[in-house]
Parts: structure tokens; C-alpha cells; sequence
């Protein structure tokens, strides 16, 4: 299978480093084709903005979303984006490497997102109609491909529990599951973490790399995060979840399908 | 009082822009001083990177959080991140103003406060000592000033409604009001939200200024978002809420403080 892994640490003797060094081994190893991103590598440009499109519908006013569909559309696309868009093409799974900053990924990786997940490429796909709303959550370009995320954090793991002070892991990631990944129709797996990432000893580190090699042989196995798609019934016209589904359940977890829901295609 | 806009847009003539002008001079007419950081005008750099030290204490590898407090404490931080941290301590509110992108903030705002957030300024503050873990959550160096997101959205609103296909508003921004805005001690207000704002017409936007003035009036009187603070025995020594607390509440409702809690103070 081939595997695409985004990567994004500044400093390659990092622990991000070592496991990004560490999933393209093993998984060469079993035998998968991989392609790395390394964003601090590449001088990855963050900022969405104008220097993106070469040629403008409206070189008086920047509207980013309606150029950025203009240049999708027209193949005018610069060089560096079209790549990444081939990669996540390409690709049968993808995985981030990253260490997580205020609770969410590095502005490099953001703007990575901001400006490869272009329109009519990760969004604004399909009709919109009655029920069905474009081509998104687990529908899109990107359909097929398993996505999962592995973050070094710096803090302590009950912190990140159901009652944890910063909130549970699963609630902060959504935006990215869902609204990132899962949005152009990528499966998403649940993250591998690293906690307290900045105290580990160096002699932790070969038990951190089997653990992560285990999760690695899992990558193309393991049952994804059951998201609910967007355009198989469960949501109305308004796109919100209808009467009596997400029953017991609160906040982020409504969007999770529950044992009983009437089923999804796959 | 002193207001400080942290704006980010690409386009000067975008609603965000206008926004960010309506801010500026009808808090200027009610006789507020105002600054405001325009990123994109300033080409701030998105990316943390060894460039954001001048001296290292290991020049060998990289370790962004140490570098970061080494600098911050020996004051040899470089001099845009120096700026933009007086903005914030000189501010008695903050503001910020950018579209949101993929369920969150443009990468250029991402990596201001990758940036800005030093080590020993925004964390890193403070003992950790039993259940008092650090000045963080409602303590430490910006305790005292007032924050708003106001953010312009493509997606409609049922779709960031409770149980919209999006995920609902306050779970999706809190990463950013609990971990980037309270975490280093602001109070965070309700955010201001223009909901479909692409499709907005021209026509529409003297009722959305109006709205977004009257919205500014109450700048330092509206009540903040009741979060817990996380060293006034709520949380235990691992800074999981403590039972009994978070009653009949879920997900990120559970560090909103509850009618019948035991009193924090303000």
C-alpha cells in the first residue's frame, strides 16, 4: 500500500523526527511505498495569500476560496500545492507527525491545510440539494484513504482524560477528525500519543518505537472512528442530526454512530 | 480602556477587513485607545523556528520550549515577538478578528501564537505543586484582560447548532477560548459570529456593523464564559475535575461552572 506522512517539527533530532524516521522503516519494511513531507524541510510558506494563485479572476480584491476554485478548476494552480495534492492522491493512508501547540497542530501544518485543501479539491465538492450537502464527511475527493494522527504532547495524560483540565483528547481533536480529515472523506483511526513528550528519557525511546511499529502493522486494520456520514439519512436538510439519533449522547459524540442507528455504507 | 485587534485577513477589502475598521473607530469614538496587529500587512512569520532565537543554549538541537523560556527570561527574544507581547500586557481587552479556516484560525494567526506564547509568558508560569499546577486556566500573565473571537464563517448556522453536522460552536472553538485564551488568564467572552458570510451582500452590511458595534459596547461589561479555574479546588492533584462537579453536564460542559458549585474567585 502507499503511504504519504506529513510532517511537521522543526528540529529533525526531535522526537517527531525519530518516529517520522521510525514509521517510514517499518512501514518500508512491510513491504508499503512512502512519501514524507517534511514541512520545515520544504520551507513550507503558511500564510494563505495572494503569491498562491498566478493568475487572478480578480486581481482587484482577493477572495480566497473563489480564486482558489478558479485556479483547482483551471489547472493554474502553483507547483508546490498541486504536489501535495498528488501525494494525498496517491495515497492509501496518510499520516501527521506532529507535536501538538495550543492544543491543536503547528501553524506550518495549518497553513499546509489552509492552502493545499483547495476548492472543488477538499471542499466545495458535489450538489448541494435537500439532504445532500456537497460531497463531505466521509464522502470527497479524498474517499478511501485512511487518516491518522501522531502527536507528541507535552503534558500528562489525565489532563487529556474524559474530566481532564484541558479537555478530553477526542474533543479537542475534532475539529481536525472531522472537520479536516474526515471532511473531504477520509477514514479517520484514532491518534497515537506520546504524552509527556518533553520528559522522556532517551533510553524510553525503543520501547516508543515498538509501540508505534505495533500501531503501524494495525494501519490498514484498524476500524476507524465510527463518524456518522453526512449524506446517508441522519442528517436533515438543515444538516443537522435528526430526532432520536445521537440518543445518550452529548456534544462531540453525536456524530458518532451508535450500536441500533440505522446503518451507513461503508 | 485599552483594546488590542489581533486581525487576520489576506484582503484589506474583505469583510474581515471591515470588520476590523468598524472596531477600530467606533472603540476609538468611545473613547478606548485601540491597536491592532494587521499580520498579513506585517508578513508575520507563521512558522516557530530556530530563527525566533538569537542566542541558543543548544545550538545543536533544536528545543523550541526551552530556547523559548531561556529567551523570554534573559529578555533576548526577538524583537517582533517582544512587540506584540507589550501589545497584550498593555491591553485590557483583545480581539481577534480572522475567518474561519478549516475549523479554526488561518495558519499566519496559528503562528502568532505559536510564536507570541513564550515560555514563561503564556505557559510555563508559576509552581506546580498538588492540586496548584502553574498559573494557567484563568491565572497568570494576561490575567485581568478580556478576549473576544470575532470570526466570519462560510457554513451556515444550523450547521454549528448543537446537533449541526459541523460540530457545535463552543466545542469547535474550545481549543482556542479554553487552551489559547484562558489558559494564560484572560476572560474569554461569548464570541461575535457572522454566519454565511460569503454570500453576504453588500446591502447587509450596515445591519452587521450596527450589530458588531452594539456588540462592542459591551466589551467590558458583557459576562465572560464561566470556566473553572483550575487552581481554586475544583480540579485534584492530577487536574481532573473533582466528582460531584460537572453534574449532569458533558464534554466540554463540564468546565463551565454550574449553578450550586462551590464560588472561584473572579
Amino acid at each position: 500500500m502507499k503511504v504519504f506522512i506529513v510532517y511537521a517539527h522543526p528540529e529533525s533530532l526531535s522526537l517527531n523526527g525519530a518516529l517520522k524516521d521510525v514509521a517510514v522503516s517499518h512501514l518500508t519494511a512491510l513491504g508499503h511505498a512512502v512519501q514524507v513531507s517534511d514541512l520545515y524541510a520544504m520551507q513550507w510558506k503558511a500564510s494563505a495569500d495572494a503569491a498562491d494563485f498566478i493568475t487572478r479572476r480578480d486581481p482587484q480584491r482577493l477572495n480566497y476560496p473563489s480564486e482558489s476554485k478558479s485556479a483547482y478548476k483551471g489547472d493554474t494552480q502553483t507547483e508546490n500545492i498541486k504536489r501535495e495534492q498528488e501525494k494525498l492522491l496517491w495515497a492509501d493512508a496518510v499520516i501527521f507527525q506532529f507535536p501538538m501547540w495550543w492544543f491543536s497542530m503547528p501553524a506550518i501544518l495549518k497553513g499546509w491545510i489552509d492552502r493545499v485543501y483547495a476548492c472543488g479539491f477538499a471542499y466545495g465538492v458535489g450538489r448541494h440539494e435537500g439532504e445532500h450537502w456537497g460531497r463531505r464527511y466521509g464522502e470527497g475527493t479524498l474517499e478511501g484513504r485512511r487518516a491518522m494522527l501522531s502527536i507528541t504532547i507535552g503534558g500528562r495524560a489525565p489532563q487529556y482524560s474524559e474530566r481532564g483540565v484541558n479537555g478530553e483528547l477526542h474533543d479537542l481533536l475534532f475539529p481536525i477528525h472531522h472537520g479536516i480529515l474526515f471532511y473531504p472523506g477520509m477514514r479517520v483511526l484514532s491518534p497515537h500519543i506520546i504524552y509527556e513528550a518533553g520528559r522522556m528519557p532517551l533510553a524510553e525511546f525503543d520501547r516508543v518505537a515498538t509501540g508505534y511499529k505495533s500501531r503501524l502493522d494495525q494501519l490498514f486494520t484498524d476500524d476507524p472512528i465510527p463518524y456518522r456520514m453526512q449524506n446517508h439519512g441522519h442528517y436533515d436538510s438543515q444538516q443537522v442530526l435528526k430526532p432520536g439519533l445521537g440518543h445518550g449522547q452529548h456534544g462531540t459524540r453525536i456524530h458518532l454512530l451508535q450500536p441500533g442507528d440505522p446503518p451507513q455504507a461503508a
